[in-house]
C-alpha cells in the first residue's frame, strides 16, 4: 500500500483528498502556490512545504497535481528538473485528460504519469470548503495510454480502490474527454445558448415571467462563471465541436420532422433516449433501497442481488483494452484481488 | 366581484383552483369527465354535477376549462349548444393559447372567451395531489385578441388579481405561445436530444458514469413522460420549429468559432446572456430578502424600495397593446384601481 502522497494545490479537490488520505493514515505532504492555508492544513495533519522543489525531493510515492489546469504547464516545467521519476508516480485530478498528457509529455514526464479524474466536487472552492466526504463512494476515471507502465498504474489504482475505498474506470484520454464533452462541456454551451436566445428576444421579460422548473434546470449551469465555462470548453474544444455539430443536426432534423408531421420519425425521437430513462429509473430504485451494500464484503451483502459483482482477469498485453471494454459494459472496479485480477460491480447500466 | 365559477376537470390545476376559490368564498360548481373525485371535492365545499350540460345551465359567471388539451374540442362542442354566452365568460388554463382559441372559435364560442394560463403546478397530477397553495402569489398569463370584450376580460382579470390575489400579464396568443416555446417546449426537445445522443453512443455507460450535476439538471425534463412532452411540443409546433432552427444555428456558429479560435466571437457568446444572469441574481436577492412585501399595501411596504409599483392608465381603444407593452417591460398587474387603471409591480427584469 502507498504510504506517502504529495499534493500540489490545497483547493477544494486537493484539500479534501489530502484530508481524506490523512484519515486513512497516509503521510501527506502538500504545497500550495499562493494564499497558503497551511495553518488549517497542518491542524488536519498535512505536512506543508515551502516550494514545489521541496515537495518533489520529499519523494512521495504518488504526486497528485490538484492545481488549476491553466497552471499545469508551469508546475510541470518546475517538476521536470526536480522530480525523482523512479521514486514518484505523477498523477493529477484534472477534468480533461488529453491536454494534460500532452503537457506532461512536453515536460518530459510522460514515463511516470498516470492520469486521474475523481467525480467529486461541490459548487464551492478553496481549502476552507474542503471536505473529505466528497470522496465517499466516489468514482474516479483513471486515464492511461499504450505506453503506461502497469506498476505505475497499479500504484494509483490501488490507492483509490484500497486506501480511499473508491471505485475506478480505466479509460484512454480520448474516451474520457469525449464522454466529458457529452455530459458536461457541450451541455454547458447549450445552456448558455438558451439564455442568449432569451436575452436577445424583445419578449425576454415575458419569457422570463413564464419560466418554470424546466427552464430553471436547463439554464442553471449557464449562470455559473462564464469565464470558467469558456476555459473548460476550450480545453476540450475538438470533442465539444463534434458534439455541437451533431446536436445541431439532431435539432434541425427534429424541426423538419415537426414541420412535415412525420409521425414515425417523431416517435423514434422520443423513444431513442429510453435506455437512459430506464437507467435513471433503476439508479433511483438502487438509491431508494439504500447504500448499505457499499461497505459489505463480496458475496455477503444483503443487497448483493441488486448489484452484479464479478471477477475479471487482466492480460499483461493489452490490459488497457480489457479495462476499457469493462468500462463500456458499465462495470466499476471496486478491488484488486491480485495485481492481474479485479473485482467489478455493475450498479446500473444504460 | 365574481361570485360563481364553474370548473371543468378536477385534476391538479382545476382541483387546486376550485379549492382555492372555495377558500375565498366563491361558489364553485365542478364537473369531471371520468374517475370522479366527487366525495373528496364535496368535502372541500365544491358542488359537483353529473354532466357538462348541468354545469353550463348553472350559469357560472366564469367557466374555466381545466381538462387536458386533447379533450378540448369535445368539451367545446358539447358546450356550444348549452352555454349561456350572456351569463358566462369562458376561460381555460391551457399551456398553449393559439390552438385553444382556434378550437373555441370553431365551436362558435369566441365572443365569450378570454384565455388564461396560470404559472402553477407540480410534477404530480389528479385531485388527490391538488393543493390551493400552488396559487400562492402565482402569475397568470391572460390571453386576448383584438375582438376580446373588455368587460369579459375584466371579469377574469379581477377574479385573478382580486379574489385569488394573484398577478397577471396580458398577452396575445402568439406572444404567449412563442415565449412558452422558448422557456419550456424547446428546452424539452433539447433535453431529449441530449439523452438520445448519450443513449446512441457506444461509450454511453462511461458517459453516464462521469455524469454529474450539470448533466442531471440538463436532462431531468427528458425523463418525464415522453408522450406528454411530444403532445406539448406538437401543440406549439410552429414556434418550437423556429426556435429549434435558431438554436441549431447558434450551436453551429459556436462550433465554427471554437474551430477557428475566434476569440472575439467566443467572448460575445459568453457575454450575450449576461442580462439573464443579472436578472436571476437580482431575483435571488429579492427572494433572500423575503416575500414580506407581497401583502403590503401600495406605498406602505418596507420593501418598496426593492419593487417598483406604479399606476398605469388603460385606453379604451388599443388596451391590448398597452397591456402587452407593460408585460414587455417586465411589469406584473397586481390590482385594478379602477376598470381603466391598474397597479403594476416590477420585481426584476431582464
Amino acid at each position: 500500500m502507498v504510504k506517502t502522497v504529495g499534493i500540489v494545490g490545497l483547493g477544494l479537490i486537493g484539500g479534501s483528498l489530502a484530508r481524506r488520505l490523512v484519515q486513512r493514515e497516509v503521510e501527506v505532504i502538500a504545497w500550495n502556490h499562493t494564499e497558503r492555508p497551511y495553518a488549517a492544513a497542518r491542524e488536519d495533519g498535512i505536512t506543508c512545504v515551502d516550494s514545489l522543489e521541496d515537495l518533489a525531493i520529499a519523494r512521495p510515492e504518488i504526486l497528485f497535481l490538484c492545481n488549476p489546469l491553466k497552471a499545469m504547464p508551469e508546475m510541470l516545467e518546475q517538476l521536470s528538473s526536480v522530480l525523482d521519476r523512479d521514486a514518484t508516480t505523477l498523477s493529477d485530478v484534472g477534468s480533461v485528460k488529453g491536454m494534460v498528457r500532452q503537457q506532461v509529455e512536453a515536460a518530459g514526464l510522460g514515463d511516470c504519469y498516470v492520469g486521474a479524474h475523481p467525480m467529486a466536487g461541490t459548487e464551492f472552492s478553496g481549502f476552507a470548503a474542503s471536505d473529505p466526504a466528497i470522496y465517499d463512494d466516489a468514482l474516479w476515471a483513471v486515464s492511461v495510454d499504450d505506453t503506461t507502465g502497469y506498476q505505475r498504474f497499479l500504484k494509483v489504482a490501488t490507492l483509490i480502490t484500497g486506501v480511499l475505498e473508491n471505485r475506478i474506470i480505466v479509460l484512454d484520454d480520448e474516451t474520457h474527454d469525449c464522454a466529458a464533452a457529452m455530459i458536461s462541456h457541450t451541455p454547458h454551451v447549450v445552456s448558455t445558448a438558451l439564455i442568449n436566445e432569451l436575452s436577445e428576444s424583445p419578449d425576454r421579460n415575458i419569457a422570463a415571467a413564464l419560466a418554470a422548473g424546466s427552464w430553471r434546470d436547463m439554464t442553471r449551469v449557464a449562470l455559473t462563471d462564464p469565464n470558467r465555462t469558456r476555459a473548460m470548453v476550450e480545453e476540450d474544444a475538438d470533442n465539444v465541436e463534434v458534439l455541437l455539430r451533431d446536436l445541431a443536426n439532431r435539432l434541425t432534423a427534429f424541426a423538419d420532422e415537426l414541420h412535415n408531421h412525420d409521425d414515425a420519425a417523431l416517435t423514434r425521437f422520443f423513444e431513442a433516449g429510453q435506455p437512459f430513462r430506464d437507467y435513471k429509473a433503476r439508479e433511483r430504485e438502487l438509491n431508494e433501497s439504500g447504500n448499505a451494500h457499499q461497505f459489505d464484503e463480496f458475496g455477503k451483502s444483503g443487497e448483493s442481488d441488486k448489484d452484479e459483482r464479478i471477477a475479471i482477469s487482466i492480460p499483461e498485453s493489452g490490459w488497457q483494452h480489457t479495462f476499457l471494454d469493462s468500462a463500456r459494459r458499465g462495470e466499476h472496479i471496486i478491488r484488486f484481488i491480485q495485481p492481474w485480477q479485479v473485482e467489478v460491480e455493475t450498479r446500473s447500466k444504460v
